[in-house]
C-alpha cells in the first residue's frame, strides 16, 4: 500500500473536520480559542487521529464515523504539548518551528487554552454522532481515553519525567515515563478506533498491544532524533534532553540497543495484529514507518 | 425541612464516595496523586455534588445513582482552584486556610495536579454505573459537564476575568465573567442530576434556570463576602479582589445594587421551581442559604 497517500488523504480529512470542530470565535473567549487554535493548527503530523481512524477501519468500519474522537484526540495531544512547554515543565521556547504558545499568548492564557482543549475534546467525543456506534462503546472509549490521558496514563509519565531530570535511574524507570507519557495514548487511540469500530474484547486486545508497541516505538524514536535529527525537519532544536538532563532510552541503554529494543518493539507491534486481514495493512505500514521517521 | 442537617449527610457521602475514587497511590505516580488528594480533600463546601444530587432527588430518582458525575463535579471545581491559583493566574498563596497547590507541590505538579483531576473527572463520569440510567442520558451530561467547563463556560470566564483585571468595565462584562466562571458548572452540576434522575426537556431547562440563578447569586456572594467577610472564617485574606483590581460586582454595582440582583437572581431560582413537589424543597433551602452563607 501506498502509505504516503493513505497519510496525505487522512490527514486532510483531520485537518478539515478539526477546522469546522474548533472555529474562529468572537466576544470575551476570543483570545483562548485563538490560542487553543494556534497549537492546534501548528503543524502536527495527527498520528493519532489517523491511528483511531485506521483502528476503525481495521475492523471494516467507515473512518469518517470514529472522527470525532479521531479529533478528540489530537486537541488532548496538543493540550499536553502546550502544558509540557510552560516554563515550569519543559520551558520549550519552539515547538514544530514556532514559538510556544505561552511564548505568543502569555503563561495564563497557555495554561487556559491547555485546559480547553482538554476539556473540549470530552465534550466532542461525547457528541459523537450514534449511527453505527453503540453508546456503551462510546462511553468506554470516553473512559479509556481518559485513562490514557490521566494520572494513570499521560500526567502520570510528564510527573515522572519532570521528577527523574538530572536524576540515574533504571531502565524500568524510563520505560514507565515512555509507556505513560507517549505510549498510553497512542494506544488508546489505535483501541479507541476498534472498540467504535465494533471489535470484541480479543481484537481490542490485540489492538492495544499494537498501540503499546508502536508508541514505546515512537517515544524512543524521538529521543534518538533528538541526539542524531535535523533541528530543520524537526522544528525545534535538536540535544535539549541531554542539556536538560532528560531521562531517554540512548541516555540509559546507549543508540544502538535503543534502535535494538525499538525494532523488537515494532516487530511485536506487527505480530499483534496476525489475526487481522489486509484492512490492517495501514497499521502494519504506519508501524513499520515509524523507525525510519526523520521528524 | 432542615438544610444544615441535609448538607450535612450529603457531604459525608460526597467526602467517602471520593476518597474511594481517589485513593493513595505508590509508585512513580504517587506524588501527583498526593498533590490532587490535597486539594480534592482540603474542606470543600461539595456545594456541586451535593447540587447534582438535590437535582436527581428533585426528580424522585435516588441520589446516590448520580455520586459519580457528583464526584466528578467536585473535582472539576478543585482543577480550576488550582489552576486559578497560578502565579501566572491569580497568584494566591491560601485557600481553605491551607497553603494553595503550587506553594506545597510546586508550580510543576500543581499544573498537573489539575490536569490530572480534570481528566480524572471524566473517566469517572463515563464509568458511572447505567442501573436505572440511560447510557444517552450519560452522554447528554459528559457533553454538558465539557461545554460549562470549557472555553463556552469555565475556561472562558477565567479568561475574561484575567483580561479584564484593573479596566473599568461595562456591567455586561461582569454578568458574562460570573455567569461562566462559576455560573455554568453550578448550573451544569443540578441540570446533570436532573437529567441522570430522567428529567424531561422541559424539566431540565427549569432545573437549568434554577442553576443558573443560584450560581450567578454565588458568585455575587463571594464577592460581598471580600468586602465585608471575616478572612478566618472564610479560609483566605479578604480584599483581595480590590488589591488585584478585580472586576466584581460590588465593584461595579456597589453593594447596595450588588444584593438587590442578588436577591432577585434567587428570587427567580425559586421561581424556575414552581412545576416541581415537595422533592425539590433541598433545591428551594439551598437558594435561600446562599444570600446567608458567611463562608
Amino acid at each position: 500500500m501506498d502509505l504516503k497517500a493513505y497519510l496525505q488523504i487522512q490527514r486532510e480529512k483531520v485537518e478539515k473536520a478539526l477546522t469546522l470542530i474548533l472555529p474562529e470565535l468572537e466576544g470575551p473567549s476570543a483570545d483562548v480559542v485563538k490560542a487553543m487554535r494556534y497549537s492546534l493548527f501548528a503543524g502536527g503530523k495527527r498520528l493519532r487521529p489517523i491511528l483511531c481512524i485506521a483502528g476503525a477501519e481495521a475492523l471494516g468500519a467507515d473512518g469518517s464515523h470514529v472522527m470525532p474522537v479521531a479529533c478528540a484526540l489530537e486537541m488532548i495531544h496538543t493540550y499536553s504539548l502546550i502544558h509540557d512547554d510552560l516554563p515550569e515543565m519543559d520551558n520549550d521556547d519552539m515547538r514544530r518551528g514556532k514559538p510556544t504558545n505561552h511564548k505568543v499568548f502569555g503563561e495564563a492564557v497557555a495554561v487556559l487554552a491547555g485546559d480547553g482543549l482538554l476539556t473540549e475534546a470530552f465534550r466532542v467525543m461525547a457528541q459523537t454522532p450514534l449511527g453505527m456506534i453503540k453508546p456503551g462503546a462510546l462511553l468506554e472509549v470516553i473512559s479509556l481515553v481518559a485513562q490514557a490521558a490521566g494520572y494513570q496514563g499521560m500526567v502520570g509519565g510528564q510527573v515522572a519525567d519532570i521528577q527523574s531530570e538530572g536524576k540515574t535511574v533504571e531502565p524500568a524507570a524510563v520505560e514507565f515515563i515512555h509507556s505513560h507519557k507517549t505510549g498510553a495514548l497512542i494506544a488508546a487511540s489505535v483501541t479507541s478506533g476498534a472498540i467504535l469500530g465494533g471489535a470484541t474484547e480479543a481484537q481490542a486486545r490485540a489492538i492495544n498491544e499494537y498501540g503499546r508497541g508502536i508508541g514505546l516505538a515512537f517515544q524512543i524514536s524521538d529521543d534518538i532524533l533528538d541526539v542524531e535529527g535535523n533541528s530543520e525537519q524537526i522544528g525545534k532544536g535538536v540535544g535539549g534532553d541531554a542539556r536538560k538532563k532528560k531521562v531517554t532510552y540512548p541516555s540509559v541503554h546507549g543508540l544502538v540497543r535503543s534502535k535494538e529494543i525499538q525494532k523488537q518493539s515494532i516487530d511485536r507491534a506487527i505480530h499483534s495484529l496476525k489475526a487481522f486481514d489486509h484492512k490492517a495493512d495501514p497499521l502494519r505500514a504506519i508501524a513499520a514507518y515509524i523507525i525510519e521517521r526523520k521528524k
